[in-house]
Parts: structure tokens; C-alpha cells; sequence
């Protein structure tokens, strides 16, 4: 199933997509499961919503505006630098990394699905970076390699959207150049881990007006998805609906001579094979 | 008003500390406002929570386990090494940041006041940090100097707990060893800020079992009160019940030679004038 958040004639809900139409959920369960978060939260995937998944839809795709899949995630962690080749594109000699970096976004800093991100004012050097995002299912501390599916409810599209020149403003921690508002985005979509039979052999490709700027395989990170997990869990109970965005293959604009900032006007489209592909256009910031 | 969220007899609810007694809210507003976030969310401090400061209290303190005042903040961003002798420890010879280090806090790396701060056995070296708390009560973007005090609600006190050994466990992000879960505390209270008249002259002191190990005054700040909100504004908004860690002076116990990491048993006091005194007790985590 596709499970996504949007608004529908102003009012926000979630619902199943099928091909161009959508089921809505909130009409049906939103007493007891306001909101997808709240479905996670009670393991309710199964019981009730995967019945549903074969109802006429109540509306076309076309009639929405999307939201994050999940809406307000408590986390959403972020992991840096993890694929093979992207640990060289920093030129700083380092060997590869023993554990994997690792920050949090906020929410707003992701808008939903054909959303658009903003290039503030305060910097002209935004760019994207496409990855794949693991939606957590199930509580866990230390979870084991051998249990991580087990604690996946589904996937969804990340374009970890950066300011560059934001990111080292202090001495440590990336935090700023990954959190201004609306810089990057997600969805359209949590496909459910059945969707998805085998995640390492998945392709994800990002594309900026057409133009394949990003390429590469999942079995190409440093720290797999049975990895990450585990590691992330081992400091802090990973709950339903956190979010992890497993880092960024090769590619980003940054990395050209000259770099290939975003501006106005470019569509930026990262697709992850089964997963789905997340469309943004970019805009300027309208400051009053 | 001092503002507490707590359980009592099992229920989680918030209200008004009066002196050893609890004006409990949600008995009274609960059915719209079911936590103090909805409160800060709404704007209605002054027009409801105000009038319920006189109420006669319903039951003691000591009935109550304290959570975190604000139990579920969308955002708590942290500033690191923000007191001026603070930057000398690291004995980097590097000059004072241009700009502040930022990172981010999970909820649950932080306890209430009175509950166990949590040593994990993947490390021995937990350690404190004393630091004054924001908390936000009216949203903003770019918010200017000037306007910082009518967006905050009020002030807490926060031990920054830390787990040192995993603050760099990667090349980039203090993430890991500042969100082990329970390692660090918040509270007693937010208190409003027209209890505090001027943040500036506040002194904060941090005792471990009643020795003094961090005491400074807010005006030694590198980055100010009246700094940290617009820079954090600047790339995104922040909204009610979002908390802000100030950064902590000098004294933790890493800098000490040998280092002086807590144990079970230690007795961690932030005290912050007029704020309040935080207190946890360290323990061991019961992992099976």
C-alpha cells in the first residue's frame, strides 16, 4: 500500500492512494486514528487499514495537496556521508568512517510531495541530495540486525535538501544549513515494507530538470539499513513514525566545478525504484 | 507561576506549583486543553492559566512524578560552548565562534525533575551540564533582537547530560552522545517570565553531591539570549513549547584531570536564581 497525508479541499487527512485516486482513511477511522501517526502508533496497519486497500476511491490524486507522509515525526534522524564514494568527494583523506554521522532535521524543514522548497534569502547555495527514508513500525532499543524488518512499517522519498554554506557555521554540527524551513522535501508516499521485497538491490536516481544528477544502489552505503537501525537504537528508543534518512549517494551540487546550486524554476525529482518518485519545484522565498 | 506536567495516581496532567501544593489543570481546562503544550499553542496563559493562580491546591508535590514541563516539545535545539572560559577548555587555541554551535535534543534524552538520569552500559563517561532553558510561547521567523522577550513564555532548567565518549563517535554532529534516552533532565517548572525580570544578572550553579562544579552568571554568555532566538529564527520558525538549552559554563566533569564522570548514586543539582532546582539522581540502566 501507499499511505500518504495531505489536505483535501482544506482539511487535512490521510489516505490510501490507488493509482490516480485516493481512499480516504480520515472519513472512515479518523475518530480513533486522527492521523497516520496515530494508526502507527497503535499497530494498526494490518488489522485496519490493509482491509481497506481494495475500496473505490473517494477522490482523485489531482485534488490533493500533499503533506509529509507523517506529518509530525518525534525524529526524523538523518545519517551523513554514506556511500562509498561520497566519503571522497570531502578530499580530506580521511579513511572511512567507523560509525556513521548522524543529525536531526526538524519536520518543517521537509515539505510533502510537489510542495515547494525555498531558497531563503540568506544564502544562494541550496541544494538537494536524494535518499531513501526508513518509517519505523515498532518501538525498539538495541534493535538486532536480525529483527530491524521487523521494525519497519514502510519507505518514502527524501530530498535532504541543504543550504551549504550554512552547515559549518560553528564549529560543529550541521544543524543549520539542514533545518531551514521548506529547504527540502518528502514523500509522496510511505510505501509498505511488503512493497519492497528486497531494499539493497533498490535504485535511487535524483534528477534536477531532467538531468540525472544522482545515481546509485542501496547496496552501495557504507552502513546498511541493518546497520543503522541497530546503531540509532542503541542510544534512543526508536518509536512509530520516526523517520531515518539514510544518507546520500554522489552528486549533490556542491560537488561540481562550478557547483550546481538550485534555483527558481528547477524541478528536482529523486526516484527510488518501488519507492516512488518525489517532485519539488524550487521557489525564492517571498520575505515580506 | 511556576508550571509543572506531572503524573498523579497514574494520570498524566499538568497545573500550577504553589509552594508545596498543585493547582492540577486538566481536571479544570483539560477537556480543551489537554497538556501545557495546547495551553502555550493556544496563547492562553494569561487569559486562563492566570486567573487559576490563587485556586487553592488540589494535592502536594510530593504526590506527583514530575515530567518534563512541556512533555512532548516539537524542537529542542541546543547551543554548545557558549560561555566564554568555556571555548578555552576545548584548548583548540581556536578565536570565539562567529556563530553559535547548534544541535538537537530528542525528548526522551531528557528525564523530569526527581526522576533517575540514566547511565547505559555501552560508556562510563556520563556527565553533567548546567544550563538555563527558553521556552518559547509565540511563534516567530527572523525575529528581532528587540521582540525576543514578548516570544518567550517563561525559563527552566535543564542538565544537558552528556555521554562524552560518543559525542564524536563520527566525523561530523554531537547527535549520538547528547540523545542517549534519560541522560539528561528538565524542570522543575517552566516559569513564566514575569517571574524573572531580568535574565541577564541570573546566576546557575551545578552541584554533584553538594560540591559546586559549574557556577557562572548568563551575562557571561558568548551568545546572548537576545542572540540565540534571532540566529535560530533565522532558518526556521520557532513555535510554542519549543525549547532552546542555552549552552553550559565551565565545570563539567570532563575537564577535570582526571575526568570526574557521574556514578550511580551522585546526586546532580542544576540551580538556576529565580528559575528553579533541578535534581536527579544517577543510576544504572536495568538492561535485560
Amino acid at each position: 500500500m501507499r499511505l500518504s497525508s495531505y489536505s483535501h479541499k482544506g482539511q487535512d487527512s490521510y489516505g490510501i492512494v490507488r493509482g490516480d485516486g485516493i481512499v480516504d482513511l480520515k472519513k472512515r477511522v479518523g475518530n480513533k486514528y486522527p492521523d497516520l501517526l496515530s494508526i502507527l502508533r497503535a499497530d494498526k496497519l494490518e488489522e485496519i487499514v490493509t482491509p481497506l486497500s481494495n475500496t473505490e476511491a473517494d477522490f482523485e490524486v489531482n485534488d490533493i495537496i500533499f503533506n509529509r507522509p507523517v506529518t509530525f515525526p518525534e525524529k526524523i534522524f538523518c545519517i551523513g556521508v554514506n556511500y562509498a564514494n561520497r566519503n571522497e568527494e570531502y578530499k580530506d583523506d580521511s579513511e572511512l568512517p567507523n560509525y556513521p554521522s548522524v543529525f536531526v532535521r526538524t519536520p518543517d524543514s521537509l515539505v510533502g510531495h510537489e510542495n515547494k522548497i525555498v531558497r531563503p534569502p540568506e544564502s544562494p547555495q541550496l541544494d538537494y541530495e536524494g535518499e531513501i527514508g526508513l518509517v519505523i513500525g515498532k518501538s525498539g532499543r538495541r534493535i538486532k540486525k536480525e529483527d530491524v524488518w521487523d521494525h519497519l512499517a514502510g519507505f518514502t522519498v527524501i530530498n535532504e535538501g541543504t543550504i551549504r554554506d550554512w552547515l559549518r557555521h560553528a564549529k560543529f554540527n550541521v544543524t543549520q544549513g539542514k533545518n531551514f524551513a521548506a529547504s527540502g522535501g518528502i514523500g509522496p508516499y510511505m510505501v509498505t515494507r511488503d512493497e519492497v521485497e528486497d531494499i539493497s538491490n533498490l535504485s535511487l536516481e535524483t534528477r534536477v530538470n531532467g538531468e540525472v544528477r544522482q545515481k546509485d544502489v542501496v547496496s552501495n552505503m557504507i552502513f546498511g539499513i541493518d546497520y543503522i537501525v541497530p546503531y540509532l537504537s542503541t542510544f534512543m528508543e526508536l518509536k512509530p513514525g520516526d523517520i531515518i534518512a539514510t544518507g546520500t549517494p554522489p552528486g549533490a551540487g556542491t560537488y561540481f566545478d562550478p557547483p550546481k546550486w538550485l534555483v527558481p524554476g528547477d524541478l528536482v525529482e529523486v526516484e527510488v525504484a518501488r519507492v516512488g518518485i518525489l517532485r519539488n519545484e524550487v521557489m525564492d522565498e517571498n520575505v515580506s
